[in-house]
């Protein structure tokens, strides 16, 4: 209580929604250095202590910060002028013959240099920022070679570093077959298990390891060996898996204590209990059902029922989700999925974080001791950051205890 | 050519989206005053010319500045607890008996006062210009006695007076059946073409007239009389048609001489041939299309064979669209409604303009003698407007000649 204490902020009147649910009266959120100190009350406040505080601001929707825990943010090219050709009908086959699809990003990612990869996703992420992020997971997944795919990792790992933001890596060297082993994707996954997990590993570039388990992708067994060789270096996993079709990699995710099973339009009771039985997030991704002009709906009341933690994420890639505004998440998981704003806003905040790990450190939560990673919202209600989609309502970003609004 | 002359201003080596069509070499647009004086490919500039003006920018997308030609921006209230409420299960009835609809929007914005819905509206429309707008329309149709229509439409004035951005004015009388007027709607139709269109001309409020054709709304015969009204007060007309059902509004609309026809995603080939011989607008909503999950789509190809021009705008509104971003719309005319990118551009620009009568003007082209209304993107292609949604990509907004982006 001296003088020479560093000061700590206050954020009072505030409405809260804690990453779990939105508190009934006005409260006051006091942060020290860049942890959140203590969360109260208006009305059981000491007012001597709020009196020492520095004043950040009254009222106003406060929320932890948003945690996007599943992009594809750093890649090379753009897919701009595929997306336009298609919709000018020029077909599929066509759009491949001129080397469009993944296999355009992989060739423009593999081209790029770190510096220029690191100069594209830069403003791609500052959007993300500018809308709440404080928390982004980046996989790998368009270079296809041990070492594309590590450049992609340190491009991540330098997001990190030069923005104020959390970037969490995961090596995603199963997302596709690259054209060199075009007949062997035995081969491909014994050179992910063999050398690429080693090798970014090694160079402690990746926090997960991802695959993509899909029949236009890799096998539930491929899976399996790529999740054995990520166990085996103390990496956890996760998977894309059941987007197009139920081959049951949400199961095998599970079977091997994934973090989450992302996509899941197509996922069944039996994997909706295999998700709960392992403590597994359901990472839902409604930029993509958007985008594919999907029906197919995710079994949210099944997962709702069974209890399973539902995260929400933007998916963002240059091919089937190419949305860098996690706002506009908010609204699409409410409009399209049926959730309800607090389970949105939830997804996009503590079950974001299970998603990634960091729940345990209290990250995507507004609770004495967590990160303080905060979103200040000029808006009424939690809800209405769901409800209406209007970019430029973020008053203050605060990443671990400082203002970054810039 | 002297010393003393204004200086014109010059954007080169750009990418122009000039209302209609992507140019296909860098071009030059030099502007003097608030007019756009020169369009020229910069292989084809006068070297001498260009470097008597002042340079603006190098490279970049520029297109003129959006028309958001379709907005309910002026409105009391929110409806986001509306929204969490039906997303938690509570039932349209249960909604109903607790005031919730349009008739909260409606008892809300009569209990407002000028200041406060001008207060309200004013980050809406800066939400809106934040991502490219120049010209907006704002219609009444909240208020539905004579003083509250008015007191919209001042709202909607005084917002384009107090802000870099040109407002047009729709009166909107016929939006919906007041409680006063429960079994009555002749009644208040006679109200809608006796009082207030009168009222509204009078004081110079409404550049335009609208209603609402729908089954749950007003029938063509009470439309009718509407536009008969207005068209005695030398007032254009347009409708919203089409929405729900197929009634033949677009068709009456279009005897009228409308300007436009709106959502119209249950349109027939009669309608598109009544809107392609009137000479009227077909406007797109594709916000209202995902707000209220329709799946019923406008006919595109019908209206596209028949040459009809169309626009796409927000319809920005607290119920069935409460999205104040205009660039996204570009992403849904493209992704929910097979719209080109091209098609969605002129769509917000050209056509937009078109669909409020300024096309004559020049407005919503980029051309010799129009206003200069002008945004610059940075983004590669004006493609990728439609295909990436990612706030924050307009780097200059330019609002008759002078740059805006603050
Ligand atoms: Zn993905
Ligand atoms: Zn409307």
């Amino acid at each position: 209580m001296s003088g020479t204490q560093p000061t700590a902020t206050l954020w009072r009147d505030v409405t809260l929604f804690d990453g779990h649910r939105t508190h009934p009266e006005p409260m006051a959120v006091i942060v020290e250095a860049n942890r959140i100190a203590q969360v109260v009350p208006m009305a059981r406040a000491d007012d001597a202590r709020l009196a020492e505080c520095r004043e950040m601001a009254r009222g106003g929707v406060l929320t932890p910060g948003l945690v996007d825990c599943h992009t594809h943010l750093v890649f090379g090219g753009s897919r701009a002028d595929e997306f336009e050709q298609r919709l000018e009908g020029v077909s599929y086959e066509e759009i491949a013959r001129r080397g469009g699809g993944i296999l355009s990003t992989v060739n423009a990612t593999r081209a790029a240099s770190e510096d220029e990869l690191f100069a594209a996703a830069r403003p791609r992420l500052e959007a993300l920022m500018a809308e709440g992020v404080t928390t982004v997971e980046i996989k790998s997944g368009y270079g296809l070679t041990v070492s594309d795919e590590l450049k992609m990792l340190r491009v991540a790992r330098r997001l990190g570093e030069a923005l104020p933001v959390r970037v969490v890596t995961t090596l995603l060297g199963a997302h596709a077959l690259p054209p060199e082993f075009a007949n062997d994707s035995d081969g491909y996954i014994r050179l992910v298990c063999e050398e690429m997990i080693p090798a970014a590993d090694a160079d402690g570039l990746a926090d997960a390891v991802d695959v993509f388990c899909e029949k236009i992708a890799f096998s539930v067994a491929q899976c399996e060996r790529v999740f054995a060789a990520a166990k085996d270096h103390g990496l956890p996993i996760k998977a894309h898996a059941e987007q197009l079709s139920s081959l049951g990699g949400s199961a095998a995710a599970a079977r091997f204590g994934a973090l989450s099973a992302d996509h899941i339009e197509y996922l069944d009771e039996a994997g909706v209990a295999a998700l709960r039985d392992a403590g597994s997030v359901a990472v839902l991704l409604p930029g993509a059902y958007h985008t594919l002009r999907e029906t197919q709906l995710p079994p949210i009341d099944a997962l709702r029922r069974a209890g399973v933690p539902m995260a929400v994420a933007t998916d963002a890639n240059p091919g089937s989700s190419p949305i860098f505004d996690p706002t506009l998440m908010l609204n699409f998981a409410c409009t399209l999925f049926r959730l309800t704003p607090q389970e949105a806003l939830a997804g996009m905040t503590a079950h974001g974080a299970q998603a990634l790990g960091l729940a345990e450190q209290g990250l995507g939560r507004i609770q004495a001791g967590a990160p303080a990673d905060l979103c200040l919202w000029d808006v009424d209600t939690p809800a209405a950051l769901a409800y209406a989609v209007q970019p430029g309502r973020l008053r203050q970003r605060i990443f671990n205890g400082a203002l970054r609004h810039d």
